[in-house]
């Protein structure tokens, strides 16, 4: 397998990632050093992806610990759960988030030793939730390249790669373990408006990685579907529940024009994505400010005072899922049965 | 009916019309005095949409035969060909154009007269060309507001408005003439990349006029139908032949996401966009530079070399479509299968 520099690292009490909000036109090391520096990156998405916000969130934990002077083991337990809360906050609708704070503060709650050694054990435990993800990545791309053939051409919505993970990526993992099986394959991005992360993050990756790709905007993924240019859809999740696949707006589109073509739809996800205690209709869809959709960058390119809806994500009901590839295997229709 | 100065007009061997590349920042007007002025601002869509177009090109001719310096009729008429080729070289999709040029050209082989009288007759013919797309307009609202009801909230793409036509607007004539009617409507506008007419041109007009109007990104239809946010959508076209409305990419998309959702799908569109001796294997779509795609404004945002597909336009088949509203009434699915 490839050796690849992971997206998030711990490093002595820092957290360096990319600033993924200055790619691709520069490669910006963030160095974080508490929880609020983490949570800051978060809400402004210099840190996104489902899985990489599960372990960020995790890391911002470490930080809280690492740093912190408390004496007991208590005050410390404290602490973490205020850091929880202010993490929480960040983001509402991906719950890799809150599964990783909810794990970690679990743990930390059932702990018995000092405050040191609780410090010391949150910071392993983060950065074994890393690892985990690394190898669910490498998992998902193994299942998942089985359903993919040489010659196929993959359409992918958002970035859904090595950048929203610890490496290798989720929907860009099935990729990249197909093309490294030696399968001849193309990819048809997505550009991804508002925040254009199919143009900026997954052209970038698959470019860096030699994997042949296109761009188009989001508008013309009908048009590519109904020309059958496209064999399969491969995209990530932020959050599966029972009746819906949760995740970047305009997934539900690209699931609806694949219907319509009877083309496959798979989402790859890592089972910390998975939440099928709730249905769609528990989900809190986060409404992002109007600016995102009416500037771009600093150009306004609407008349001036125009209303905007945005929404960051979006719901497709099961119905319009082939399968969910996930580290432990794929799961078909008869298995989302289960899921109710 | 509200008085409005018209997107494009003739003055004495001048053609006047608004650059819509510069909207909505600056409202400024473009002076054409020639053929390949016009040519020139068709093609880097200074000038845009189908009915102007064919506007367009008509007074490109006027301004031909105003301006030559031909002795014969005879000579006129091949100037006026040489003419007709450059703009029939612009833009390859949309038949308004065409349809123009072709009209005058066949009135113009058949004249008897002087050149001088030739080319008077052209000018007056170039006239009569925008005062019926303007009649049309106005028509095609009075029908299409007969579909709009009171709280309708209607989801239109790209900018079918005055901007696109002499003035009034083809879908969003029949949206002012439903407000004008005192209906309580509002508008969803798409913001259509990769150009951006939604975003820049129609919460421009609309906003104007103080019609209510949301902006969204193409990546949102999915879900704002969805969330039943949506009752009608409305939208124009490049060119109606036998089998497929031909009109702004992203077209296709939002005709599928309405289907899927049991939402009316309406077109409004002027008989000069009528095409029905071809089907849609015919038609041409052009493709645009891939630039258009990668990058917004001087901004690029992909990686850089990265490949795009940019057709302009994409093909939906009559399936979808609920009814063709033109300036002769409401065509319906029954009507339709005289088209073939």
């Amino acid at each position: 397998m490839r050796m690849q520099k992971r997206t998030i690292e711990w490093r002595d009490g820092t957290v360096r990632t990319i600033d993924q909000s200055r790619l691709p036109w520069e490669t910006a090391i963030l160095e974080m050093k508490s929880c609020s520096d983490v949570a800051e990156a978060i809400k402004t998405m210099k840190i996104r992806g489902a899985p990489l916000l599960g372990v960020a969130a995790a890391f911002a934990l470490a930080l809280t610990a690492y740093h912190s002077k408390r004496k007991s083991r208590k005050e410390l337990v404290q602490e973490l759960e205020k850091a929880a809360e202010i993490l929480r906050s960040t983001r509402p609708t991906g719950v890799n988030l809150f599964w990783a704070v909810d794990r970690i503060l679990a743990k930390a709650r059932e702990f018995s030793g000092s405050a040191e050694a609780l410090a010391a054990f949150v910071v392993e435990e983060a950065k074994k939730i890393a690892d985990e993800d690394a190898a669910a990545n490498h998992m998902i791309g193994k299942f998942g390249a089985e359903l993919i053939r040489d010659g196929d051409v993959i359409l992918t919505h958002c970035n859904a790669g090595a950048l929203a993970t610890v490496e290798y990526g989720t929907a860009l993992g099935v990729i990249r373990a197909a093309w490294e099986q030696g399968k001849r394959i193309r990819v048809i991005a997505t550009e991804t408006r508002p925040k254009l992360q199919g143009a900026r993050l997954t052209t970038y990756e698959l470019k860096r990685d030699g994997i042949p790709v296109t761009l188009i905007t989001d508008s013309m993924v009908g048009y590519v579907m109904y020309k059958r240019l496209v064999s399969k859809v491969v995209v990530g999740a932020d959050r599966i529940v029972k009746d819906a696949v949760i995740n970047k707006i305009g997934t539900f589109t690209v699931a609806v024009l694949a219907k319509e073509h009877g083309i496959p739809f798979y989402v790859a996800a890592p089972k910390s994505t998975f939440d099928l205690t709730h249905n769609s209709a528990d989900v809190i869809i986060e409404e992002r400010k109007p600016e995102e959709v009416t500037q771009i960058g600093s150009l306004r390119i609407a008349a001036e005072g125009v209303d905007a809806l945005n929404p960051a994500f979006d719901i497709t009901p099961i119905e319009y899922v082939t399968a969910i590839i996930c580290e432990s295997g794929i799961l078909y229709k008869k298995d989302f049965d289960k899921f109710k």
